[in-house]
């Protein structure tokens, strides 16, 4: 439970709550200071939407009386949300989340504005507002694991799209005669960057190499510390993977024309391994006024960004629902 | 010069002036109605951009005396165009025009606010407005041509980027190993779906099947006939064109989560030939929010839009600069 020094400012208290499929992590934040991060529940524990948002609202109902002035609750979930409505059309990775009123059952029980949110998009904001992407004007967060997500700011503000769904990055196609994504998509560049491809290769490589290496040597962070040690074969891996990787991102900025790109995620921990090439490679393929404007970062909060995103959010749409 | 109706809103009145690299047209705008357009003037028949705007301002003052209350200028251009100074960085396909104070030059001698803007902009902008993304809230514009461009219009605004440069459609990749586009990058979309690739690829089939064809029988227009007269050879070129323009506007889908496509250009006009199987193809790549509310249709003004897109733009720009 860390416990950091509050900023002079003193901006409103919100409660951020990450919802992940193994815990929902949850804390009171203020600014990008988690003041009181809580115990995680474990998301498998409970049966369906209604018992663990009945104990969010029990143990926020205990934060309130400890913090003064909370102003918001803002959740963030793993999948597709109503962010007018507050209202979970679909987790696919957490059984039972259909169509739930997330909104209306924390405002409720808590009888604080409450809303919900992409976890992407409020990883993305978190970055935006607090983070890497302080400053930025324009700005493309994309998140690097299992699956690839993303998140776009533009013109200062988190843009969600028509149906909430904007900024699916790793659903873009890379490849019009590739392998097929989880909807058909063909070339989708998670298919290409995603942390099970990248082992996938890794263990092809090595296996065609005929060096022996155990299952743990094929994920990222072991490729990474391979590859800073010269091993030609986790070089090449992160050679391929900037390749895919730079190919999806150009596509966005021909796009978007962004002055920033945040990339967060496991991956994004490999440093100048994965940044060197990436950014190399992009620059070789963008025009002058593309490249010159754009700054691809690290992300800076890690794990923290769910937490700090999704109460920056309910803070921003609180005071614009006012 | 047609001559229409006047609306009975009576919005302001601009000049939209459509620059290209054979001519520069131009008329007096209301609203979605191009009132009197002038006369073209031939682009290569002057000497830079000095005698060009020069000649324009002369006939702009003329207009003025004409039609009272014109309220702005909107001049769109072929190229790279910074809208907040009214500055022209370069346009590729017209010689002289470097670093060209456009805004400067026509207020100069009109006085009446002048606004520059790139014509991919302009065009988008008039479809958002008065023609087929009318009601959109965030909406792709693609023109499909020798070069293919685009423009965005997100929330209800016109989406510039952080140097002007957002909606470069035909940029984006569709092949991380494919062709090179003009600025290095790889599989960019302009390279498989614009006019020039689109006859190579008829020739090449018709070659391959020993049938002989004049060239003009491979321009996009006779490929349409040919293909609704069941020509199997035309069917084959739009299907292998329908792959790819879904791959780019899939990714663009992904990323934007768009309600609305505009298709402008000479292929828009093949019609169902494109349509259909283009709609099938992106409907079969893409997860059920992103394409149950998404609409993809062709523009509506064709070789108006710049003009009054152009205009439009201006009125919106000298509005908020109040």
């Amino acid at each position: 439970m860390p416990f950091r020094t509050a900023s002079t400012a003193a901006p409103k208290l919100a409660v951020g709550i990450d919802m992940g499929g193994t815990t929902v992590k949850y804390g009171i934040v203020r600014g990008h200071e988690i003041i009181e991060e809580l115990e995680p529940l474990p998301t498998p524990a409970f049966k369906g939407p209604n018992p663990l948002l009945k104990e969010l609202t029990v143990r926020i109902n205990a934060l309130k009386a400890k913090h003064k002035g909370i102003a918001a609750i803002g959740m963030g979930v793993p999948g597709f949300a109503d962010v007018t409505r507050g209202y979970v059309h679909e987790l696919s990775n957490v059984k039972g989340w259909n169509r739930v009123e997330v909104s209306k059952i924390l405002s409720g029980g808590t009888g604080l504005p409450s809303f919900v949110e992409n976890d992407a998009n409020a990883m993305c904001y978190a970055e935006f507002l607090h983070g890497a992407g302080k400053g930025a004007v324009n700005m493309i967060a994309v998140t690097l694991g299992t699956g690839v997500g993303g998140g776009l700011v533009l013109n200062g503000q988190l843009y969600r799209g028509s149906t909430f769904g904007a900024g699916e990055i790793g659903q873009m196609g890379i490849d019009y005669q590739g392998v097929l994504g989880e909807h058909g998509n063909i070339g989708a560049l998670e298919k290409y960057v995603g942390n099970r491809e990248v082992a996938a290769l890794a263990r092809e490589l090595y296996a065609k190499a005929r060096c022996r290496v155990a299952p743990e040597d094929c994920e990222p962070r072991a490729l990474s510390a391979a590859a800073r040690r010269g091993d030609p074969i986790a070089k090449q891996v992160w050679d391929t993977y900037t390749t895919h990787l730079a190919a999806g991102l150009c596509a966005c900025v021909w796009l978007l024309n962004p002055d920033r790109i945040v990339i967060g995620g496991g991956v994004a921990k490999a440093g100048p391994i994965v940044f060197g090439p990436l950014k190399a490679k992009m620059s070789a393929q963008l025009a002058k006024s593309f490249r010159s404007s754009l700054k691809i970062v690290a992300a800076k909060f890690g794990n923290d960004a769910g937490i700090i995103g999704s109460a920056a959010v309910a803070l921003d749409l609180a005071a614009k629902r006012k």
